[in-house]
């Protein structure tokens, strides 16, 4: 027998670093899509992203170490595009579109690099900022999210066994395929990877993204990871996120341009792009408020993604919106993405299927799952509530106020004087 | 990254023979107990072992290519134990005592090679026949089981992708693990891997046996195969089997012989073992017919291994009869395993415990439970009710009743001879 592979070995021994982000286009595809815009919009307005751990019990300085997660972001500095790679995003069709990347901003996109980022500690926290232009800092987002996510798990395995790290992921393997099979007796549903940002680690997604293919074929809409599209043949799915109406929302000088702001991220993203990437994300200053001032133009775009509402409710509250729009909604598109799982997807799937077209972007409980799945108790392999967002546009506070109380972003004040403006 | 493991891929694309049983170690320990007695006092006996498929539905010779089958025993035959193996036998201490094989019985088996096999096919079935010396055909029992069962298994699998047989195997190692999890809770339980003969591949026993030694650590008492017990420092686990009152029973030459036979066996056993390595197996005549003529002294051997009785029924059968002759039964052993699975591993060990001392021979349920494992349905991924037993004893025919109609072995008219001199 040929077990003398003495290359593996030594290879394995002298291992030093495994690098978490392999790719700048290991990120979420709505990134490009909308540091497109940024850059062509708003090229002057500084961006201040931050990490925020919203499970405050969790001491994260303690559970990771900080010259590894120096290492990881070192790393990620050191990363710029491929030719492969800025030659498939110039050739590539994205949501039945060619060139929705323009020739500028893909060579903008050959030179470009992460800003540095700034981190400390404090109180068992890391505070880790990334100041730049917009267009540069907000590409942190999902690399700093990816590697904070993949070092806690790794610390979490330290002390496993090979058998038990074997055990591990055979249980979640099956744990996974199990839900899969849930998933199968959906007719007709469309769901997407959308499980980058809080990942177990890069090679697991990888394996859940191949498990959903092969288990679901048709209803795999594709991934939002830019990598993982490319290089199994996937679609790249996305569209854009809080942080346009919170930084735009933030540079406006009037509580005139505060309200309609929302509405205006809505037309400079519509100068960029159209068809099915007409999401509508409604809930960055309360869904209520939003709907109730939107221009009837809004009941255009191919759908929302309700985020932060509890789903039944939230959607029929759009269901209801489109209707007195005068607006079919089985024409129209639902996009769920928050905390779903194999429940309550079934759950909102059943509520609403055959009455609006859905889509479901299955995050965090499809790649990073293993609760309860090594031989022994171990800590700190569950998720994270993990975030990284644009807290400062030239130098002003941004605010989120979101349709759910935990998700609420800025200082008292400001989320009053939000508060003020968009639900009086 | 280094994924150019040129070697490694050409290895892989040359492969032309995965060999079955890589050692004539790869056996059941019952097997080097029993040869050495055989070859001790029956030198001069022919046996016939022949493979007995008893689910009669499954058309063998169908599903397993007669070349490669042929291949597999080819492989065998050109076996012989190495000097490792032959200094472990003769070094390791077995059931608490030095040099139970004796350095003559060594030498020879220094020299052993299989005898040759005799394969034809009828039916859809293969007959495969091992003549010889009664100590040379004995030892084809585990090697021709395991050949069989796996390249049974090597076929069901033959059309799964990669990415299936990940998938099969971790559902399969989350199967075992619950399993394991379950036998856990049993406080002082005491299992062996008796897994050997039907098991689904080697490499998949070996990492049940590692499954199990990681799970339940002291309540493990070993294995039954050598090879493992030797490669992973675990006891080797057995005693006799029923080819011993079998072969003895056809050779004798008057009705009370035969009547007797059961006790001889017992007696010629005890020249060679002592311990607990005396355990009864009762039921080859049937265990009531057995129990009724026992001489007392069968009273004082360490234990009974019930095979084929009801496990309950069996287990109080055999108590009742230990305080019939005045015996306490918290000091001698039962050992069930006959078709355990962890239901039955508890009702058994809930019904005896503390009355009796308990052993588990966890077998086929262990080693080859695969079924839904895969993400597609597959045919004959389950296990088979395959023997490979001594059916002629110096040309006459060999005869087992058993406590269960399904075993049943010979022809109708000695059948009929035995159940009138056992059970009239």
């Amino acid at each position: 027998m040929n077990d003398t592979d003495i290359a593996g070995h030594v290879y394995r021994h002298t291992w030093k670093f495994d690098p978490i982000v392999r790719s700048l286009l290991d990120t979420d595809f709505y990134k490009l899509l909308m540091v497109q815009m940024i850059w062509g919009l708003y090229p002057d307005v500084n961006v201040t992203f931050s990490i925020i751990n919203r499970t405050k019990t969790i001491r994260l300085a303690d559970d990771i170490d900080e010259n590894e997660l120096r290492a990881q972001l070192d790393h990620a500095l050191s990363l710029r595009f491929t030719k492969k790679e800025i030659i498939w995003l110039a050739g590539n069709t994205f949501y039945g579109h060619k060139q929705i990347f323009k020739p500028k901003f893909l060579h903008w996109l050959e030179q470009f690099k992460l800003p540095d980022y700034e981190l400390s500690r404090k109180d068992g926290q890391y505070i880790l900022h990334f100041h730049g232009p917009w267009a540069y800092s907000s590409m942190w987002e999902i690399p700093s999210l990816t590697i904070i996510s993949e070092l806690r798990s790794r610390a979490a395995m330290k002390d496993l066994s090979c058998f038990a790290l074997d055990v591990l992921y055979a249980r979640a393997k099956a744990k996974n395929v199990e839900k899969i099979e849930r998933l199968k007796k959906l007719p007709d549903i469309k769901i997407s990877d959308f499980g980058t940002r809080r990942r177990h680690s890069f090679l697991w997604q990888r394996w859940c993204v191949q498990a959903l293919k092969e288990g679901i074929c048709d209803s795999l809409m594709g991934t939002s990871n830019v990598l993982l599209a490319m290089d199994t043949d996937l679609e790249a799915i996305g569209t854009n996120a809080h942080e346009l109406p919170m930084v735009l929302a933030a540079l406006t000088n009037s509580d005139n341009d505060l309200r309609n702001s929302p509405y205006q991220v809505l037309k400079s993203w519509n100068r960029y792009y159209e068809g099915n990437l007409l999401i509508v994300l409604p809930d960055t200053f309360g869904t209520e408020a939003f709907l109730r001032r939107a221009p009837q133009w809004v009941a255009d775009w191919a759908g929302f993604r309700p985020d932060s509402a509890p789903p039944i409710e939230g959607g029929e509250r759009i269901i209801q919106w489109w209707k007195e729009q005068g607006k079919d909604p089985r024409e129209k598109l639902l996009i769920f993405s928050d905390a779903l799982d194999v429940e309550t997807i079934e759950k909102i799937y059943h509520h609403f299927h055959g009455r609006v077209r859905l889509g479901f972007g299955w995050g965090t409980h499809l790649t990073n799952d293993l609760a309860d799945c090594a031989p022994q108790k171990i800590k700190n392999i569950d998720a994270l509530s993990l975030v990284c967002k644009a807290t400062q546009a030239n130098g002003r506070a941004t605010v989120k106020i979101s349709d759910n109380p935990e998700k609420i972003i800025g200082n008292s004040k400001e989320v009053q004087h939000y508060l003020n403006i968009f639900q009086p």
